[in-house]
């Protein structure tokens, strides 16, 4: 609570517009709702401009079918991420007939979702790269997350360091977008090169398709932190949906 | 060059409004200044938004002097990082009478530069936060490097986990920036402990302060990549410089 | 043996109250009895505070059933932990009709016990706070084993950084308590977080729940150890086990 | 500010018995003083039973000076820790005549404080072990802050598991303790077999004293918490400060 | 497009030898068949003097499929390496009747392949060294990747340096070869000793083959990185493939 | 061979008594004989006090057989380790009717061996200590290699140091032996404490048993490395077999 | 010695046409000069392609001094590598009348010498590319490294991968050479993008010149392990000589 | 205590032999001095079969001469390892008249001692083998031990892979030593080859000495614990003393 909505209610509580036991629970009460095994933040997009999304590893498919019905019940757009398959199908049976009709699953990205794409008041288009057809999981859920939060994508697959002309083809598509993404597993060098061409903020997703020496993508990791071009960040390995998050704040307009 | 810049500068060739000589020359020139020890990209704020700024480590004295001159001969403002205080009074004083009065040497966040700040056409304002005093040389290298680009500032100190009531007691101020940097060297947590508080997005610069199994900050490096809050990105450990160039993009109105 | 008791005993041999024999097998006798792939340690509670629990993992089923006789029939109650659901149904077909009875298999902190809890003489509550719904299988690891032990426990789950209110909101039950134990696998700060807000101690169990470049565990571990809140210590990733025993003992009034 | 609390706070305003602004002030001013390079919390005592200490490193002779004096001036004892000696002793030089007499400098803990130990309300002794000579800064570190905070210390020095017999000769003086505290740099096995003959709580602190693939630290660390003996928790490598925080607040008598 | 073939291009522009829209596409045209999730680059034998060859992990049987009939359509022999048996059937079973009688899979090294071998202009023999039988598939690989691109090859297995007259039986053989590729899991010592016998340039290979702290190849790679012979160069663990690539490069006789 | 066996060669060759194709053959034939995918040193024991033992991952059955073949047909005792339990049942039905009826395949070491033990002249009894049972796999590699290699061997099981007087009740039994080898997992401190009850060498064998930040092993092999009691030695994590060949080689009488 | 030669010894030895004794002394002499301190292997350069360099670190300037004298007293061209400039100095002093004239230091690359350059037979020139101003003294090391053996050189310096088109102008002169050596600390990716574009064989040095987490280097090289061009090889962090060592070998034409 | 040992004193204090305070003191007197930051344990050699030694980092001058007073005074041979020279020289000029003149350093090795060298029953000579100049401080520290122990020591020098020869030249006085103890920076590989040469046990002592992905004798050490050579045990890097006191023991006579 900000310092002049708190300093309103207090003048409120005053004045007998409101009773103590409303400006109690205003003050205190939490604005989540206790499931038990888990608390959903509703206010979750108003407070932190992203709405709740839940992460899936360790949560049964009836755990996810009643979160599900928590945030359809508000009304909300329910996304939940890195949904094996088995499980994302039982907990769509597992969901009532309200709900159910919203929920799809998209195996490649991994996605479980239900309800209409959020609408965003965006300044433009992000442009989601993928290094090689092995990085495409992860390019595939910050794509689809961008998507599903209301940001306009464009996607450009297989531009590696290799073969440079791939990626000097594609620099006016990159410099029309507002941010860019670019997820790598074994070309740490990518982001790098691709700031190195445009005048726009780029996220680097390292991940962990390789082999050797390469540590489950810690390597492509590091490699994007220690490089020489100036205005990119990182996110963690495989963190798709953390580089759609920070595009999407970037690219939506200040309310 | 954009496909549609090389077309028109073939048609011009064709139409015999360019010579051959000028045609390569404008195809095939290398748009930086040869110092042999260094080339300097004199179109680098053209290509990729942001000016080119000089790591001074590795160079002598008599080299930054040498690139401030070229810099400054363009009519550029130079920005040299991490110069030690002894290397930057050598250099300030191998300068010509044209740029020594302009040299300006900033010792906690080890800048040396010279020339008017740039004009930006900016968003908004950059909050930088530094978890404590000793993550401050970090910080000022981020702040000061934003306001030599034009941006303005935000500065907040001392602000960790252990007394979260310091954090909320700005909090106003940190919804009100357009982007904030969180600079922490014992506190991996503050970025998402920020980010969860508010709707800007957030780039966190892990310190190199710290003691025990910390890795010269490696650890908060990892733990801010790990954390649970979205909308966060990092750079690399002590890099500032990194982190006020990619807000520094994030804040500029596209020209 | 203790100065004292020493002393009393040669006193008795000399004084012919005890033999030589007598002596001897108290003096050197191992206390423990040897089921010849393991040594059970039938005076440990009396000797650490804590009694004698089996670690699960490369024991076969009849050596844990093996192990809970001998236990049992020294009147104590049987604790394994890490048991595999298999392992542990076959374990318990292959104990005796005396004690069979008892045993019980718990399948989310993979615990098997025989025996009635144990009455301890307590100061008063532990907290056990879980960060994520994730995490409970080593929150419950470190509940079970308190209640097993005799202690009172207070659960709390699903209150990460990114939402402070949700802990802000359980902070007079925490405070409330002796000792707080965290569990946390994404969010190493939240020993830390919770220890800011409380005066009690705080034993900190990171788990291996995460992704990227999380290092199954050791990132929130070096996390938590490098963190600024002091009155955190720390043990091994998942080791609930570990923490409900150190906080066990901290709680028990001495004897 | 706990629910009760801020109920009675509402019902006060209500009934008039305190202003809106002073209501506002308790609600959301930060109990802290803000010295511009740090803010210092006065409350932190009353809220995490531990008073605020200054770690050293980072922070200037005059700032340590300026934070003394703010909080001798709010009647505090202050604490210093990891403090160089010549920075110490140009802090002092620096202080007030009010402050100055009270400020004393312990080379081998590196402390510096000022005014007289706190008074607590202790259970009983607190053991500090150190394995070997060269873990005594560290063993200081924890035993000198212990007294300063008020509470009983004992301390053994030298008991390494190259020679068994030394420790078991000072085993009735560790089980007569309240807590335990074992430093070691090459034993990362000893708090492990400290805790297997006694039935106090152990606190672990590894420390950076060896050679070769030690780590500065790290493998007694993780040695440390890989060790079978339950009941031992660790805080990071060199933190006796940390380990005599943890074992206070276990060793104090609930208000 | 280097400076003279450019300077010749915009000659026969202007001079009106060739059109406009045939120049701009020679200028700009990216020189690869985009088959949307991945781009096949024709030219890249001519550029690189190695030619296309496709990463197995991460494509679909379907996917590799369809690369192999765009090179076969393009009169080129197709590669593909570290590819499952199982997918390599399914995608034979996919290739067209044109392409699929040149389909071949090898279990061992792994490679899928389809076309004839190539044909190079060679300087002499690579030798293919085998520490242990165990290093096979990655010393395969090597050997039949450098045979598909028509170079001879002299294998030989089992050399380890715990018996080095099994070495030094085939010393002459070795010193007969243009280059050695020396391919060893748990003996990071070989390349430096077969170095030291021999006037021909190394490629070591550390292979995955190990136990205990081997890391999976990581510490022969280390291992061969720091040794003492000179001469020596490195790929990635496991990495026949590249090893082989680099081998052919050195033995090919520039057209 | 040595300068005084050469010298005698030599002679001999100039006097006639040894023709130059059997001098040529003795000085360069390899003694090995080449199975292809193996070479077989028949003259490894008598070169370094070791007979050729088969390291089993990587070698198919019908490989194993063959080399099964060829040692016994050189009337040698074969053995080879790691192998997995369907792997040598699949080898040992390979053997012809000469082999196979000396094949055993012992399930918990995962050893398969051929032949009669061999004979060794021994200085005493070898004692192997295995800190849990857990670590048995790893002890038993350790004590039937030794036992096939001649040497008798005294088991001690289940003596870790949180009991510390179960490892002081079999003293004597260490102290009588020539050379004692350790085994343990959790426990990096165990061969320490043992070298500091005992004056004979101790080789001290890491085990992959753990959890949580025990990275398989590399952590009680670091503390043991780490450790302060001297005459301690280290082999391999898991390598019971390499520290069964060095005490082997201790206790063996030279001939 | 090969069999060959081993032949044609001993018929002499037996037609009498040597003696026993020269026969034994040129079939067990090793060809080294034995300075107590260091063995000089004069026959290196024969047997391994290159000539016999010193190590400097470890050496006093004394041992230094009578390297060199034995050296070019077989009339040898003596170079030491990594010498520092105060101990170049004082073996320069030490050295004898007859060899002091020839000695030169270089402080760049920290090379000592003495001696007339190396005649190579050489196939080309050699690229020697520095990522950035910093890499010099690494990349130094490899050029006059392979100057002193005879090869010709062609240096270029600072075409990091965020400004492309520096690279491109160069590309020209990269594929005139025969192979090229990539010098990078910060950019990981330079040897990958250079091989993109050119038919030569690629080798790869990572520099220790960086920040963060950089690993003194360790980033890069396995940055430079992972990445996606086929036909690079890497040596260790900063060994600019052994790159120099495995270019000559490629470059020397076979006597 | 031994049980024989002890029911001989059990028997004695009933028949009177010996009063109960002497059976106490027998019983639980410690057998070591306490000199307050030390306790010296002046049975370690007849319970461990090695003298005690001192550590010297961590000590002060002062310090080492009390405790080699404590020492002599006892009539042991004091040493003490790791000494730099101008703590050595102030330890020596604070002894005591009667110790004083047996006080010796040698800076090579860093050992500090005072006293004739010990008499030992050796079975025969301890082969030291440095692989390399730069090794020697280790060498020479292992070295200097066994002397000092009374053990007969042959030095080998500069022997590593990449000149074989220079090896096989040494192989004869290799096999003639009791245990061979190779000391080795940059070849990991060293010892496994000497193993692969002759039939005594081997001790590998990796050291610090090397540069670029070394990790401060890491690379050697897991290198070292890797190698395919049975009979190699290893001890910490840089630990010449410790693989003295295996040695030492391996080669002692039984008493």
């Amino acid at each position: 609570m900000s310092p002049s909505d708190l300093e309103a209610l207090l003048r409120d509580l005053k004045a007998g517009k409101v009773e103590i036991g409303e400006a109690l629970k205003r003050l205190s009460a939490p604005p989540f709702e206790d499931l038990g095994f888990a608390k959903i933040d509703h206010h979750r997009q108003q407070r932190t401009g992203l709405p709740e999304v839940v992460y899936g590893p360790g949560k049964t498919a009836a755990e996810l079918a009643k979160i599900f019905e928590s945030l359809r019940g508000a009304n909300q757009t329910a996304l939940a991420t890195r949904v094996e398959e088995a499980k994302a199908k039982a907990a769509i049976a597992a969901m009532s007939p309200t709900v159910q009709p919203w929920a799809r699953y998209e195996a490649v990205p991994r996605l479980l979702h239900a309800g209409p794409p959020l609408v965003a008041k965006t300044r433009g288009t992000i442009a989601v790269v993928a290094a090689g057809t092995s990085d495409q999981p992860v390019s595939e859920e910050a794509a689809r997350t961008l998507e599903i939060f209301g940001h306009p994508v464009e996607r450009i697959t297989d531009v590696g360091v290799a073969g440079l002309h791939r990626l000097i083809a594609v620099r006016d598509r990159l410099e029309a977008s507002e941010v860019v993404i670019v997820v790598a597993g074994m070309e740490g060098a990518l982001p790098s090169v691709v700031k190195g061409l445009i005048s726009r903020p780029v996220i680097a997703v390292p991940t962990s398709v390789g082999f050797g020496a390469h540590f489950e993508g810690v390597v492509p990791l590091l490699a994007m932190l220690s490089s020489c071009a100036s205005g990119v960040t990182v996110v963690n390995v495989d963190n798709g949906f953390g580089a759609a998050c920070a595009a999407a704040l970037i690219n939506t307009v200040r309310g």
